[in-house]
């Protein structure tokens, strides 16, 4: 079948955030790739992570999230396929089956070197009367526009959100700056459960207590059913409470598209995620995987882990292209770094939680810190909380958890560049951090929170 | 004259940062030292760094900018002394004098250990007729309330700064946001001269373009003369050019007050600031050193330097106090890094520019990236540039230099963190940051960079 001259045939499913990467990055390589992407979806490219600000009404045209458009792809020589279901993979004959979503028309498609890059869909918890309307799931542009005319009705007054993750957190945003009253139901001990729980619970109380009596969180909670006459107007709780509602949201966790790699006798990892070495490539040969599909490797905890997260499908993609074009990378892995935001209030995360350490059998120490973000006598100076976490014995840094003032989220970076390095808390206290009265405090709160911990070890 | 069960005797000169945080440290050590602070000013413990935000007006009270009160100290058990110049070191006897700046009268005090904390001064270029009124240089709170009440004098409608460092530039925002038109003069070819050229050049359109025809910066120019009936009317140039103008701040530089350790026989280092080792221990036995008066060693170049800054003070006083206390600390140096903010516009650096990496001989590779600071289809996205300069062979970081969106610092904190950590950009342009819509792009523009670079290298 292989033909000296001709262009080599790149096939990649998925068309959101790593498939489109691989397009772009292909393309950009020098080399003259046949490229065709197949979706199921009628757009590709778009940034799902803005759905809750669409959503809340800070980008008017959801238009504005997307990121390149077919056509653009086009013009540069690969083709998309919208409303293209790939149903199976065939790794012998190097070929896969794409299916219309219109006509069921199915065809057959060759490839040389394929990209899986199927991402992640919603979980749905085993909840009575799903049926009801006004009940969604966040994921597509379509389920943004959805939400938004419903809370942008006048008769919505009241929301329940399952899930207090990352995208829960964001969707309250978006609910509260529409004047809803919300109630968040977390079946676990805490909403934000990956951070430790004295931090989340401090998160917690700090979303109430911004929320003027507008919030309410309820944690060790589920929902067993909604109630209603066609839409959804109670939810039900395992606790009995009864909850009206004019509008449910379900954030309850995702899972991932693998159910063709699996078929396809690609090797799975944790969570059913597509398990792939550093170059991206899965157990099949010629065949890669790339973004919220794929599992992750964490490179504190040195385990496999499955953290779909879009910045790192970005840089998957881009290592998959790279890899997929006759050059070398390798992504190392994760470190679970996040932010998410309510009403202003930042809150990031990276590396382990102290409790998640433990598990991993780290012994650790830690220290939390409050403090300005910037020097207290300038306007607009907001607390900041830093949690450190460090192993006791060879002082590497683990992780950190922060929330308060706007730029958190970067201390935590400063913080995910030192794990990256295998860094120590002895050398990172000492780190020399940018100082102005507008940006930070003579000693940064970061640079407080190693010194606590240096001091319980040391003086 | 050692006593069994005496008190150790702690003598330190200098009040504004560094010498106020050995006391603090100090105190808090467990320890029962005696603590004596001597200073020739009138207060302590202020924000030197906060007097530009005062005059800018965004500070109403010039007593925000305090710390801690002497009271603070004496409470603690710590004796505070102003207006006590001390006049001369006496190692041999262990002492030093002070001489009262009100009275004259002069005290010898003894000491088991002392710190040298005191400071730099602002450097005076030779211009004729000094003398003239509404001539002021910045450092003191006293300096910042003359330059206030005169800047909102009615009268006051044109202003020089000579000098384009980061108190210019911060300088220049006060004068700015005041209303007055402004000449900025640099005798440098570049305004920020640690600067690369070219992301200087950057800056200074951006800083030109933002202020309505307010501003005018004149670089390879050096000021001759003041000129004026009294008061400063005019500026001669050597280019010859005549600005009026109602008032002058001198921002060209600072110099180490080191003039009592030079005359001691402690060894000064560059720029004739006190050399000490990483216990910030001078040559002389039991006399250390801290803050913008010692000299420092710099992580990249691996030489000694003189990078005067708030942020270094706080480190060195902590690690200073740490030792003099019989325990053991070690500073390891700095990385210059460095954020300054004209009108918004953040202008931030770590490491070396390229320029500086070269002449210390290093073969650099770097790239020079664009980007939102955060999702396009945000509110309030601005534009953020990052230079990162690479060891073309080592693959180590050894600088970045950031201007634009609010956070631009935050970013060179990242870098600065993996520097710390002598980290490669291989390792680097992996690193998990935090993305949400809010805060960053999906590949964040320091990410960007870093592939910018790597794709020049490899793909």
């Amino acid at each position: 079948m292989e033909n000296i001259g001709k262009k080599q045939k790149i096939v990649i499913i998925g068309g959101v955030a790593a498939g489109p990467k691989i397009a772009a990055k292909l393309l950009r390589s020098g080399t003259d790739f046949d490229i065709d992407l197949y979706t199921e979806e009628d757009m590709i490219s778009y940034s799902a992570c803005g759905l809750p600000y669409y959503v809340e009404g800070l980008i008017e045209d959801s238009n504005r999230l997307i990121v390149r458009t077919p056509q653009q792809f086009e013009e540069k020589g690969a083709r998309i396929h919208l409303n293209k279901r790939c149903t199976k993979i065939l790794p012998d004959e190097h070929k896969i089956a794409v299916s219309d979503t219109k006509t069921g028309i199915i065809q057959q498609v060759e490839y040389d070197k394929l990209a899986i890059a199927t991402g992640a869909r919603p979980i749905l918890p085993p909840i009575q009367n799903f049926h009801l309307k006004n009940i969604f799931t966040i994921r597509k542009v379509a389920d943004g526009i959805n939400i938004r005319n419903k809370i942008r009705e006048e008769s919505t007054k009241k929301a329940v959100i399952i899930g207090g993750g990352y995208i829960g957190v964001e969707m309250l945003e978006a609910f509260y700056k529409n004047n809803l009253e919300i109630t968040l139901i977390e079946k676990d001990d805490h909403i934000l459960s990956i951070f430790d729980p004295e931090i989340s619970d401090m998160i917690a109380q700090n979303i109430v207590n911004m929320s003027e009596g507008k919030v309410k969180i309820l944690t060790s909670e589920a929902v067993m059913a909604f109630e209603g006459n066609e839409k959804v107007e109670r939810v039900v709780t395992s606790k009995g409470n009864i909850i009206e509602t004019d509008i449910v949201l379900i954030a309850a966790g995702v899972t991932p598209n693998t159910e063709i790699a699996a078929a396809a006798g690609i090797e799975l990892g944790v969570s059913n995620a597509i398990r792939v070495n550093n170059r991206m490539q899965t157990s099949v040969k010629d065949i890669y995987a790339a973004g919220d599909c794929t599992e992750n490797f964490h490179l504190v905890s040195k385990n496999y882990c499955w953290i779909p997260l879009g910045s790192t499908a970005n840089k998957e993609g881009r290592c998959a292209a790279i890899n997929m074009s006759g050059q070398y990378d390798a992504f190392p892995g994760v470190l679970g770094s996040a932010v998410t935001r309510y009403n202003g209030l930042t809150i990031s995360l990276t590396g382990l939680s102290e409790t998640d350490a433990k598990k991993f059998g780290f012994d650790t120490i830690s220290s939390i810190m409050t403090k300005k973000d910037k020097a207290g006598y300038m306007p607009g100076a907001e607390d900041i909380t830093i949690k450190l976490v460090v192993d006791k014995r060879l002082k590497k840094i683990l992780g950190a958890q922060a929330f308060g003032g706007g730029d958190a989220d970067k201390r935590v970076n400063t913080v995910a560049s030192a794990i990256m390095a295998e860094q120590t808390l002895d050398n990172f206290l000492h780190t020399d951090i940018t100082y102005a009265p507008p940006f930070s405090t003579a000693v940064d709160p970061l640079i407080s929170a190693a010194q606590a911990i240096n001091n319980k070890l040391y003086v």
